[in-house]
């Protein structure tokens, strides 16, 4: 599709909405800023423009016509947006520091020596990543991949004939794993902080991060324990065995010895994940957390304010997510999904269904529909909002619903090789076609499902969550 | 002094605050928002760190000691940091295009056969930019300077002995020249929204965009009127006489016949001087016409996402100056200033001094400060609330408080080569001594201060500001 016809799309739907009339029971304002948070949905779904632009845009209109720049500002102080815009700061200093890298080239020399255990050394690096990189394209596109891709590059393997020695396998395998972590913390994917702000709003439930890491913890280590061995039964890689210590030991060379700021950044890595954990008993918000993370980085000189200017994903996803943000609010405050659960209320009944039909339901929607989004947040902002309120209304309770459409708003991604930020970038390079690509997504989705309802659902309820 | 000196500075005086007991009717609170904000200003002043370094470790500390993310975070949805932030992003436009360059050719072709004339070519031009262009080391030093320390390096002026040829003369008056237009309007200097946000907290009066316009209007072009001439007789070049024509065509041949980028961001400039201009009747705020500003240059591709990506200093001011709003903001809501306008009435008697005694003392006070202060930011956040406060208790009328101020935070800075930003960019490649440089921008602070009393003052009173 050309630039203008998705110009088109993006303006020609919001204005279409616009010419309904105001359904009763919601004000004029609501009804606009409803159009104009369509419009920014559909902007980042289709991309005439970059997504900060087009959040630039709306918000631009909706202060000008609307006259509510108040309201078109307020993500840009929200704790949701500053929890995302700092841990991707955080990204960047493990990158420069080059901690990322030791740490897997540590573990590359303890337990790589068969392919197997360097898929397992790929998910431990991901995983001991993930707490407080949300950005997939920064932790598993910026700092796992290449040296996973180096490696089989080494080993003679590129795109094309020689794919399927070993980069054909990792590449899939780097995209399972990248989902698996990042169902596990809420610090783990950009979109989370969202879900959890709906949750809030909409469910009226205030998910810690420790509750988040404590619920995903059981179905989540599980998915992300049986991926790298499913993997390699589906999609085995010619290569069995490397010499992991050669390798271990030409990366370990090329980065020196352990410096200062890579301690430095390891001891404040784990202040803040016990920071993090301890949340709900400190009460210390997260996100200050963060930004503590972040200002003490930059203080003790582990990542300068100069190379955090060049981390470009981490400035414009501060626009584009906090625009997003504002508007969801302003909805929110306008009432609008008040007024949308008490619509749907009248028009459907879920009498006769158990609510954990309507659960199923949800959850099966919320897949299918994947394969239309090729955007995350995307998704997570469009759809989150509606599968909160139609199981609000059906009286689903209220934890599973957010922790299962939370967890399947990452899984879902791995249906497409688009589903995720970080999926072209491992399927970009060409080592895998998309038929193996989709069909080996798809096997770790049913996975997933089994494991979240069949582990999850029973073990949320011993946890006293529903 | 050498870094750890100025950290300490910057850590022991907040520290030594808060070992002082919360004087009577502050909140503990209050109290130490108070010593974090005098942390953040000595933080700028002593620079250990770049500014929004400082600030993002001031936010920190403040939001996990004092558990208020929600206060710490608040400036970044300010309708105050946005105006500067998106203005600094037009300021890229201006360059990108290479508009602000055509509007300078244009200019020396017709009027720049004298260095006088060339000299009220400079005025012009950085006045045409000063409406959107806040950052004066974006517009004085990134746009004009560069074209006028070419100019003069052509003509074989140097630094060194072939300085006075020309290149000094142009060097100081830039200087002089971009603290005259940074006065007339609030989107040309990047601390008067703050100035502005601080007029509408403490003094309760609300400051439009028209009627700084209106008010700066008369004052401030007569100083930019005789600021060429003044300097031109003060430190005449000795190049009097030169080929613009040829330096024209050079130029234009250069940037080529004018693109349609270039027409369209003239026409959004248009719009948005007429959208500023018009808002206290429209009633659309400043900052809402900016950000649509940058938002249409964007989706008409006047300027792309990258580059403004790349334009670091407007990144870095969202980041300190969103945070010295916090601050200032939050110090503003735990009623400190009104406890410090009550603790001054109480302590200091303005009985027997006229109002506009009171407000020339204030206005030279506000001058001798200068020396101590290398950041116009600073002073602006630290002495602009105190002054107002002290006008305020001693009953000064308001308008010509704010105005006066207002102005003189802006040509104080011609006292020292480092009063402002731009200075250094100026100053710096040394093609003027220093106390060449301190006695022109000393006989130009009192001119300043003869045209701002003298013609501002009844001028305002005859606006019926007061």
């Amino acid at each position: 599709m050309n630039k203008l016809s998705r110009i088109l799309i993006t303006v020609a739907i919001p204005l279409a909405i616009l010419l309904i009339p105001v359904p009763a029971g919601l004000s004029v304002t609501a009804w606009r800023l409803f159009a104009l948070y369509i419009a920014a949905i559909l902007g980042i779904m289709f991309r005439p423009y970059p997504d900060p632009v087009i959040l630039l845009a709306v918000i631009a209109v909706s202060s000008l016509w609307l006259n509510n720049i108040g309201v078109a500002l307020a993500g840009y102080a929200s704790t949701t947006t500053w929890l995302v815009f700092t841990a991707f700061m955080v990204g960047q200093a493990f990158s420069d520091t080059g901690l990322g890298k030791r740490i897997a080239y540590i573990l590359i020399g303890k337990m790589g020596r068969t392919t197997l255990g360097l898929s397992y050394v790929a998910a431990l690096t991901d995983l001991v990543l993930s707490p407080a990189t949300p950005s997939t394209t920064a932790r598993t596109g910026g700092l796992v991949y290449p040296i996973f891709r180096s490696i089989a590059s080494t080993l003679g393997s590129e795109p094309g004939p020689t794919a399927k020695r070993l980069g054909a396998f990792l590449s899939v395998l780097l995209y399972q794993i990248s989902m698996a972590t990042g169902a596990l913390f809420i610090t783990a994917l950009a979109t989370h902080p969202m879900v959890v702000s709906f949750a809030k709003d909409l469910l009226k439930i205030d998910i810690t991060w420790m509750l988040w890491a404590k619920a995903m913890a059981v179905p989540g280590f599980i998915v992300l324990a049986v991926t790298p061995y499913l993997v390699y039964k589906m999609f085995p890689p010619e290569i069995k065995q490397i010499d992991n210590q050669e390798i271990a030991n030409r990366g370990m060379a090329e980065i020196g010895p352990m410096s200062v700021k890579e301690k430095i950044l390891a001891g404040l890595f784990v202040l803040a994940i016990i920071g993090w954990s301890t949340g709900s008993i400190t009460k210390i918000n997260s996100t200050a957390v963060a930004v503590g993370f972040v200002a003490a980085c930059l203080v003790t000189g582990v990542v300068s304010w100069e190379s955090l200017l060049k981390c470009k994903g981490a400035w414009s996803t501060l626009i584009w997510y906090g625009g997003i943000i504002s508007l969801a609010d302003g909805l929110a405050k306008a009432k609008f999904f008040v007024w949308f659960a008490g619509a749907l209320g009248k028009s459907i009944s879920f009498d006769g269904y158990g609510t954990l039909t309507v659960l199923l339901g949800l959850l099966a929607l919320s897949l299918v529909v994947r394969y239309f989004f090729a955007s995350q947040a995307a998704y997570v902002s469009s759809l989150i909002p509606v599968f909160f309120t139609i199981g609000l209304v059906a009286k689903v309770p209220v934890f599973p619903l957010a922790l299962l459409l939370g967890a399947s708003s990452v899984f879902g991604s791995q249906l497409t090789h688009y589903g995720n930020a970080v999926g072209p970038v491992l399927f970009g390079p060409g080592y895998v076609d998309q038929v193996t690509w989709w069909k080996i997504g798809t096997v770790m989705v049913v996975v997933n499902c089994i494991v979240y309802l069949g582990v999850g659902l029973p073990y949320w309820k011993l946890l006293g969550l529903w």
